[in-house]
């Protein structure tokens, strides 16, 4: 693959790109992050590109999909339209400032004169000369997983660029019979939307649309694909987006262009590693992953500069993956998710600092480790909250990590709280019990009062300093399990680990102590103890309850999610599964059927907890996060079991009203 | 219209209905409420209406939508398919206990050797004399608001019955020739789900779809139109329903027979009302609302039943409804709508017992209210929680609302937890400060330690007494201010009143104690007094804050809110339009313009605090609830006045690199 290293923008000064870009051909991939709805500060940084890419003279500047209004907008412009009014101003003044270089800018597209169907078309326009040169519409609109586009989008009845003039009057009665390609300097460009890339016949075994725009184009006569895009990571994504890109351009005989946002947005963490691949399937140029960049390349020259992907991802891009509990080959990219996603969540809400308890655990730990990597150690406060069960070495462990990490650190006990609750709260249940009787002889009252006292001081320092929200440090093997307190450990202005199972938090927090510029940051004691929340005595030992004996081994429990989520085993299935952990240790038949009698009935019970989580990352390849997955929480009595056809009609022969 | 009283099935033993279904042509209406995945549960339930049906000699018996395992489904199918396998399994076996009645059984139906597009249908079955006879399909989708049909479910690409034999395996590619209307003792069917039914060009001024149905069933000459549906109910929804089909049976001159879904699933109410509209566009047979029913129609003959609906709303029927503060004809429906929405929400999950604060305020007050009449008074348990700020009529309000409803009450105090926290956290914050200089002088921390301490009580109750969960009792007004402690009174198993504003809230308070068998239940000065939730002292007055000093008057505020909602105004509008409230108050335009830059600099910093909430009931025509409207919570930095031609040009000419 040939190298330009000329191309670099940071290395090269304005004059030497324009020798570089003056026999014409190159592409400018402005690989921006955006803001909800922010178009004054997206429509700024949408300018300067386009100015800088007038500047050195490239043929054609891209732009991310919707990157006037940022995607997703989810429900937005149906409750405040105004907003794509004035997106539609922005737009016009934004051709208004161009030149010879092409800018290709995507944006909210009102349906004016609609007759049926949806109110928005999502559209990138072609601006040239001063104005608006070309339409052209998204055809294929995702909606599953974290993508919502048909609730308010409709799909484009035609593939490629349609009329100026068309804008915002657009609709299947006046799709104009010219040209469908943009031809610029003799080069003809086929323009297309995100999904519309997605569609290759032969690649996926089960397409999801009908049509597929990018046959369609090459038909057409298109010599270079176009594509913008907001496409998220998640694992095993950047694996499928490579294999797909390469062989979509293989096969179509065709370079890819495709440009792609980067930045957060809530739960939705966008990698940006824009991309340039020739119809050979050959990647030729790179943009960085996970932070704001342009490049430039020459697609039908093959021209252009290749930033490395995210460690340990290029090892698995033609992987099948299986469940191994091995996570190796994604920690960087699981490193750089969060971090980008804890940093665009406070920049965008105008939020600087964290606070965290920090336990001396694993779960705190990491937590601890990715604000400080994400905000700067002087903006995290973490706050050892001893209580009785509280072992030395904890409350050691969580000052030895503060120290490594020089973030802010105090001790403070929470006896006097739990103590005071706990006569409080028994005034109460004494007053309660007359008129309820049953009350439980053992409950989680105690374990609980612990953790909501440790939250008490944590939202109270988030109303008492500016700017600053704690940290809610439940990971998802214990939020399946519902093994997290409401207002306690649960409650926070964000969860950083909330989609990071505890068997990859122990490969992560492994990875974090060897990879990050100053080692060993977590203490080594943190990641060889068993897990325990320290919130009460196991009755059968004596000590404090371990959570793998108040649950099931993580090993375990991470393979039956794991599973559950990216082969949708059922209860049965994983009955007759040989899990990696049962290669590992004997289970008894016994033992592992109540194991997963427990995952379904605490998982059942656990729906609540998903439904009010807060602003967490989507990190695996299938999530808890609700803007990724519902299921209704009442649907609690589901019996995953499953049912034989005798018991079927021995149930059904009962029937009478 | 023709009333057969003989038809009521209540009155009438089985011989009598025998001798009045003789003639033929009479179907039953199971208006069943299901729950999701809860296929054993669902299918004795239809069991019991096939095996009544056939006793009395029906030709048919009709289930709401998807009636086999529950509507929504949500993504329940796509991370567990099992359940769509063993939904299969229970159909087949449906099948086989039917004899000369059809039963129309709504399900999931896998594709199993689909092409392209998503992995299922939803679909009706025709059962009879043993076996399936046809099946029918959703050709439209609805994907907006609380809707989600197209993230799983491919749409149908034929109208009306295929043959049985499609079964699992339909496609465009197979679609019968033959007939798609269902003919039944000499009688022609045409079967339609849910939306098929709401795309009428000629009533919907701006229809969803391409594609209308009841055309097309009637130009293959359906007699009668047969709907199975789940539609929720919400504000205005009766009004739109009524009207549309009694255009849609009027204007194609057919009868049509709607048999929807009752029950609440999570957030959302479905009100049953199933009926008949004649080929006049008039109801023949109505079902009752809010409760289980099964009603005997003819509908060529327009014989049925016409249960009342829903006290006030018939008085709405014809209205365009403005916003007047008058809320009186839709306030049974709210009633009933969370009445049904709690109820349901406790049995399918399982739980029996609430228990919440009684401040004294309206929104407790109303909580409670609801509460006992949803579980029984003796399920419900009022704690008056005063601190040094709660006034002695609030108090004394707090237990007269309790003996009132003859609910089990209780008072404590927080101080000793309020005491110790406040001493517990400035020790905590004089640690802080040593590193973050710049506390607040002036904090809401000493309010939320009010509201989190209650909390704590009432979460402790819900750990300590069996099946029990803590009432969130914010409002819709409070809520899309923000004016709601996080882990404070915002937090609870359910959150009753979320969707209803505050000017509605007083109006439904007189309608409660004018309406419910036990009369004021609700002391007079709680609906008198000026709301505040007596957390802080007012510096200017130096009695405690009123809440609409801290916000607004709650009748611009509502006004604000509905407007957006259902008119969808934008900051220029609201500036330019006269509100009720300025009608009856001078209101000077600084003031309101104040009074609009609050509303949305509050609102963009309460997207948090809905994606957080509890589950609530969906009762207004739009709302908040995250089931129905998603905001990225990162765009706080939408600017809502907009930008002028001139500002936006000034801003872009500033644009370099």
């Amino acid at each position: 693959m040939p190298l330009l290293s000329g191309i670099k923008t940071e290395e090269n000064d304005i004059k030497d790109l324009q020798v570089i870009t003056a026999g014409g051909g190159f592409v400018g991939l402005a690989q921006i992050n955006t803001s909800i709805g922010d178009l004054k500060n997206n429509a700024l940084k949408i300018a300067k590109y386009i100015n800088y890419a007038e500047t050195i003279n490239l043929d054609m500047v891209i732009f991310p999909e919707l990157a006037l209004i940022g995607y997703p907008v989810y429900d937005l412009i149906e409750r405040h339209p105004f907003i794509v009014d004035e997106n539609i101003k922005w737009l016009k003044e934004l051709a208004g400032i161009t030149q010879k270089t092409a800018a290709i800018v995507g944006f909210i597209e009102p349906r004016e004169k609609f007759a049926e169907g949806k109110r928005y078309y999502n559209s990138v326009a072609i601006l040239r000369n001063g104005k608006i040169e070309g339409i052209v519409r998204k055809s294929l609109l995702p909606n599953y997983s974290e993508f919502n586009d048909y609730r308010y989008i409709e799909p484009s009845p035609v593939v490629g660029i349609q009329p100026a003039d068309t804008l915002c009057h657009f609709s299947a009665d006046n799709v104009s019979k010219s040209e469908i390609i943009y031809a610029l300097n003799s080069i003809k460009y086929g323009i297309t939307i995100c999904e519309d890339l997605w569609n290759n016949k032969d690649f996926f075994e089960k397409p999801m649309y009908a049509k597929d725009p990018i046959t369609e184009l090459k038909n057409a006569g298109a010599e270079v694909i176009i594509n913008c895009s907001a496409s998220p990571t998640r694992a095993r994504k950047e694996q499928l987006k490579h294999n797909m890109l390469a062989f979509t351009a293989f096969s179509q005989k065709l370079p890819i262009v495709y440009v792609n946002q980067v930045g957060a947005v809530d739960n939705i963490s966008f990698d940006g590693a824009s991309r340039g691949v020739n119809k050979y399937g050959d990647i030729f140029a790179r943009a960085k992953s996970f932070d704001e960049d342009f490049i430039i390349v020459n697609p039908l020259k093959s021209e252009g500069e290749i930033e490395p992907i995210t460690d340990g991802l290029e090892k698995s891009l033609n992987e099948q993956k299986v469940f191994t509990l091995e996570y190796e080959s994604d920690l960087a990219r699981t490193y750089k998710t969060i971090i980008q996603g804890i940093r665009d969540y406070f920049n965008k809400c105008g939020l600087k600092r964290a606070v965290l308890g920090l336990s001396g655990g694993l779960d705190s730990s990491v937590c601890a480790v990715l604000l400080a990597d994400a905000l700067g150690k002087e903006n995290v406060f973490g706050i050892s909250m001893p209580s009785k069960l509280t072992s030395s070495e904890s409350k050691s462990d969580a000052q030895k990590l503060a120290n490594n990490l020089g973030i802010n650190f105090t001790e403070i006990s929470i006896k006097p709280m739990v103590d005071t609750t706990e006569v409080c709260l028994n005034d109460l249940f004494k007053k309660i019990e007359k008129k309820w009787a049953d009350r439980y002889s053992n409950s989680f009252t105690p374990d609980n009062i612990q953790a909501r006292s440790r939250a008490m001081y944590l939202w109270g320092i988030s109303n008492e300093f500016p700017s600053c929200i704690p940290i809610a440090t439940s990971d998802k093997s214990e939020l399946y399990m519902g093994y997290a307190t409401v207002n306690g450990d649960m409650s926070g202005g964000f969860a950083p680990i909330a989609d990071v199972p505890k068997t990859k938090l122990f490969a992560f927090a492994r990875w974090l102590n060897l990879n990050r510029t100053s080692k060993n940051a977590i203490p080594k004691s943190v990641i060889e103890k068993k897990p325990g929340a320290e919130l009460a005595i196991d009755p059968k030992t004596g000590k404090t309850l371990n959570a793998e004996d108040a649950l099931m081994p993580y090993e375990f429990l991470d393979e039956v999610i794991w599973r559950i989520e990216n082969k949708n085993e059922s209860y049965k299935d994983l009955v007759g599964t040989e899990f990696v952990y049962e290669n590992k240790c004997y289970v008894s038949r016994q033992q592992k059927v109540e194991w997963l009698n427990k995952f379904y009935d605490r998982m059942s019970k656990a729906l609540y907890k998903w439904a009010i989580l807060p602003p967490s990352i989507i990190v695996e390849s299938r999530s808890i996060n609700k803007a990724d997955y519902t299921q209704p929480i009442t649907s609690g009595k589901i019996n995953y079991k499953g049912y034989s056809i005798a018991r079927i009609r021995q149930i059904l022969s009962q029937a009478n009203l």
